[in-house]
């Protein structure tokens, strides 16, 4: 069907699909920067998607029961801006939309979560976006289960292109939600055909249907410029039958545009002022740039509007709650605060005492779990198919699965990037505190989506287990050695590192009670001693660096700073110090950001300046030059007892011995500096 | 079939099985830890493979005619010591075996390349070896087109597991092996149906065939222990049509254990004593641990030996190519210099003058490859589908595909992490150098694989442009900040930041002079002026910080440093430094790893102690405390210009200018330390 056989067949529809396209055109070219023709191309789509389908209020869009939607073809930011505005989000002015990309403006250039209401998560990465959606259906399931249809009724839709579907993540996010059979998620995947080097089947061949099928999808498919077919086919993927959904959309790029359509032209830059107006054209679009005819602004804005009754008759729902359920509710959908979780922790402290048998801080996380899960029922845990090795699951949870929606652990399965992805959308759903396991080198394979908890501020647990050398035989692949330094650069990630039973109960205290940032809890394979022995409430480890084991007279003249398995070996080395009266004080160091955070005099006092400093981790120096050559120290009298390559099979101890990671080691280094 | 009626089918093969499958079970219990299942799952396979398809010769490691085998389930490393045992590979002695996962020892806990011959990749990281083996393949074909079938004719073969198959890096291995049509490329999929939690459909249900086939894929089935079946699969399955192929080989995990085997206790962890007593008897297998009786040893020998003939005639065939063919092959397939390198580097720096025009330096690096290329038949290039902003294709190159084996351009398609895990393959496989491009954040996804480079030592060229907030308006996703700090956190790979064009084609002259280790360029969007203007054939920026423009006097009051677009800013801070009288060096930085390995006291001149001294860098301070604080730094006397937190989208000059990374910051700072 040509251009014009489709603006004549529906113009109802073709106006206000024709909106989006221009207003992406023209913001593009504003910006002389952007995607316009993704948006071209899935205008018809998203408007029969908002028109019909979609559950929004533009007027309350945060609204809990609202239908997800996740633009995971980031790029294509514009149709995303496009429909907020028209639909009427209060923030997402045309002003905005004219200031598109321009910094100070809501309008980046791939969707911020954080930066406008309606962004229900950052996008840009590619197939994060299908990967957190996954996450969100799995919260809108298991809260449809705990609070009922009346509360939690609502679907996830992901519009995804051909560089989502490419991206590994997706296979991890397709196998995950086929298995959970998320029969309320519904991927509209824009097959254009295009990628920005050219035609689909110049790097790939596959069959996308097939594929999707092959994971327990039902796949449907559409004419993606025909409005009653696309109606069809998301009516149809509204019906729950168990199974996730993948909609083919047939489209083309730049729809439209005169010599750009069905081309990588289309995709990444501005058309510029012919096409533009060859587009114009072809629509039979008249108004100027950013103007939009007041009877299609109207019909847009009632679109907005659409849902107004069903979200009123939810908050009827909602107020008719018992005080103690409505409270609850509320508590649980705003991803609040747990009061229980403060006192648990005191009381696990309390327990702590030097007879406690050794323990490794992965067992450790297991008791503080223990204690916390059956009191906090927002915890949702999981583990990418290390459950034993992370002990992440702790005995009250059963699997969270297609059969058992109440359950409140999930078998990621080996998806380290999907797991992390999914804790991202289960957090931004709301109603859930979501924790995940892996080994702590496995963080490289989760980056991506590790990046975006920190870039939204979601504070979401990662669980790394296997944190060092220490783990032994497995080898180098498996041990991290750069993975701590790659945390600590991340901004706004907080990383844990604790050194026995009390600091990783205080490292669960500080990262349950995050609000805007991830937390990397890096914990033990191997048996650690308790070394706090003395009760006390306050969580020390919020300090960040704080004095474990104080001097022989107060005033060191060593300094021996460590975190984690080797703090063990900074005590040990301090003993033998201080046998031979060298005063030497242990400063542990569960978290440089915590440190960092505190008053620079503070952490001058904890450092003792003047004082002979040595830093010790299994690990590599990079992160740690700030502490042992900043506040007061200095190069002739400070050294770094860590790893400077990769490490090696063998045993635990073996390791240690070879990588010179030795209380031994330790000494002679502090009495060369002395 | 039960064990019994399987051992009495074929005897012969069942010995030779049970071979390895007693070493595994020995090895793993003498060392206390280890994966016992898989190998014992599948013996059988490995069996008939190595027995009857795989080309290699024992005594000839390095044959490069010999066939690839990558065990991409690399937690089953005792099926490829058991293997390389057996068949005589000089290095894995029964002593070696004996002391599986000791340290300094060759068998460790997962395959490693260098430790070993036979290794042929490292694998553990899951799903890697698919991807790498993907690499390998496509190198093959790629030889054979260039050297003719009698020089290069063999096949790659993986055995994958389950977690293969659910990371997402094996649907991007999956993808691009069905694209370009490596029809010599075998997967043998140990479908045991566990993982480490338990039954596969815990988390996953795909169709494994199904979802290969979508790909492209040829699809052959066998029980995984009947020998016949096998057979005839791999026999199959060596046929080329122009698929990759997948052989899903049914097995059992742990395969003759009486209580563990079919279960996800068989995987990770010694049977112990009666597991094994009972496992031999089952076997029927009476030798003690560690013992081979001489009959089955002799077989197995005999099997090693299989290929001798073969090697030798294509050895004969070598030994006849004219002098000059002969050399540049015995070259190519050493991955061995090419002597037009430095010429062409040094004659494309003296191009270079005060004259020339702003360039990005992504635009520059296109400029030295379009002078390489041609020069340098080796050189492989490809881009994850931003070939036009990576600027990695040459105007000679081609691309590589099914139907064009001469193609030096791979479409690697939206792929990041199977694009580097491919670049490793065609470095192990010899005869190719590969260099491929993406954006510098998305390291993050190709980081697994990116560490495997590093790990390895492979000199495999990441060309990773739009290296900062000066990429501008794509905003935060995009925008690497922390990730200068995670690639030289990482151990053993070179990060380069070159500030211009002659720092560009210096990077680029290191890079390929490298023999053991991976390379990052960090290239910019953003167009930059050049800065070297005074011809040297010396490469400064191998001495990895230098000085670029000295203070008046010689004797500085202010060292400012700097890489790559901040280089620009730096020497402008220093104008208005020097304008005021303010002697101010610019030290350029193009390398931290190669300015550490300097002489100390070099870099302490360079750095003028007791000067005051700044670091300028779009992105975290973590990498720079050592220059800023070391050599004789202090924190009265050094700041820090650069970034704290995420980017923006915004056109790049706002961006420097709202982070506070200007000209002017640096000499407000320098004044205020002074």
């Amino acid at each position: 069907m040509d251009i014009d056989a489709r603006r004549k067949a529906d113009p109802a529809h073709w106006r206000l699909a024709t909106a989006i396209r221009v207003l992406a055109m023209d913001a593009v070219e504003a910006a002389n920067s952007g995607h316009p023709g993704m948006p071209m191309g899935m205008a018809d789509v998203a408007t029969v998607l908002f028109r019909k389908h979609l559950k929004f209020d533009a007027s309350a869009p945060q609204w809990f029961d609202r239908d997800r939607f996740v633009l995971s073809a980031g790029h294509g930011s514009m149709l995303l801006y496009a429909l907020l505005h028209l639909t009427g989000y209060r923030q997402m002015t045309m002003q905005q939309i004219r200031n598109f990309r321009k910094l100070g403006h809501i309008t980046a250039g791939h969707p911020e979560y954080g930066h406008v209401e309606g962004v229900e998560t950052t996008t840009g990465p590619l197939g994060q976006g299908i990967a957190t959606a996954v996450g969100m259906a799995m919260a809108e399931a298991a809260m449809r289960a705990e609070f009922g249809e009346e509360l939690c009724d609502h679907r996830t839709w992901v519009i995804a292109g051909d560089g989502c579907l490419m991206e590994g993540i997706s296979q991890e996010a397709i196998g995950l939600a086929g298995a959970q059979g998320l029969g309320r998620l519904i991927v509209l995947w824009d097959n254009n055909d295009i990628t920005i080097d050219g035609r689909v089947g110049l790097s790939d061949r596959t069959d996308q249907r097939a594929r999707f099928e092959a994971s327990g999808w039902r796949v449907l498919a559409c004419d993606g410029h025909d409005a009653a077919q696309i109606d069809r086919a998301l009516r149809e993927a509204s019906e729950d039958d168990g199974r996730p959904v993948l909609i083919d959309c047939k489209t083309i790029i730049g729809f439209g545009a005169p010599t750009r359509s069905d081309s990588a032209k289309a995709h990444g830059s501005p058309l510029g002022a012919d096409e533009i107006a060859g587009a114009r054209r072809a629509y039979g679009w008249d108004a100027p740039a950013f103007e939009i005819p007041e009877d299609i602004a109207a019909d847009w804005r009632a679109i907005g509007a659409r849902a107004a009754a069903t979200h009123k008759a939810w908050q009827d729902r909602v107020d008719a709650l018992a005080t103690d359920s409505g409270r609850e509710f509320a508590r649980r959908i705003a991803n609040g605060p747990n009061p229980h979780l403060d006192p648990a922790i005191v009381a696990l402290k309390a327990q702590s005492s030097e007879a406690l048998p050794k323990v490794a801080t992965r067992k450790a996380s297991e008791t503080v779990l223990e204690a916390l899960n059956p009191q906090m029922p927002e915890n949702f845990g999981g583990s990418a198919d290390l459950t034993g090795s992370n002990n992440t699951r702790t005995g009250g949870m059963s699997p969270f699965t297609a059969a058992n929606r109440l359950g409140r652990y999930v078998h990621y399965g080996i998806r380290e990037h999907g797991m992390a992805a999914a804790m991202n959308g289960i957090w931004l759903h709301g109603g859930f505190r979501p924790y995940g396991g892996t080994f702590l080198t496995f963080t490289d394979y989760a980056r991506g989506a590790i990046r975006l908890s920190a870039l939204m501020g979601l504070p979401v647990v990662y669980v790394m287990t296997h944190d060092s050398i220490g783990l032994g035989e497995d080898g180098p692949t498996h041990q991290p050695v750069e993975h701590l330094a790659i945390c600590r650069a991340t901004p706004n990630l907080l990383t844990l590192r604790p050194c026995d039973q009390v600091e990783t109960a205080e490292a669960w205290q500080i990262a349950l009670s995050q609000t805007d940032r991830p937390a990397v809890l890096a914990l033990s394979r191997q048996n650690l001693p308790t070394l706090r022995h003395t009760h006390q409430d306050e969580n020390l480890s919020a300090r960040g660096g704080y004095v474990l084991r104080e001097a022989a007279g107060g005033t060191p003249a060593v300094v021996l700073m460590a975190t984690g398995s080797e703090v063990e070996i900074a005590i040990a080395a301090r003993d033998v110090l201080e046998a031979e009266d060298i005063p030497t004080r242990v400063v542990s160091v569960p978290s440089m950001e915590l440190f960092r955070a505190q008053p620079a005099d503070w952490r001058r006092q904890v450092l003792a300046e003047g004082s002979v400093r040595i830093a010790i981790e299994a690990a590599v120096r990079q992160p740690w030059d700030w502490l042992l050559l900043g506040a007061g120290g200095c190069e002739e009298r400070s050294a770094f007892i860590g790893m400077t390559g990769f490490g090696a099979s063998g045993p635990a101890p073996d390791l240690y011995r070879e990588f010179g990671i030795t209380a031994e080691a330790v000494v002679a280094r502090a009495k060369a500096l002395l």
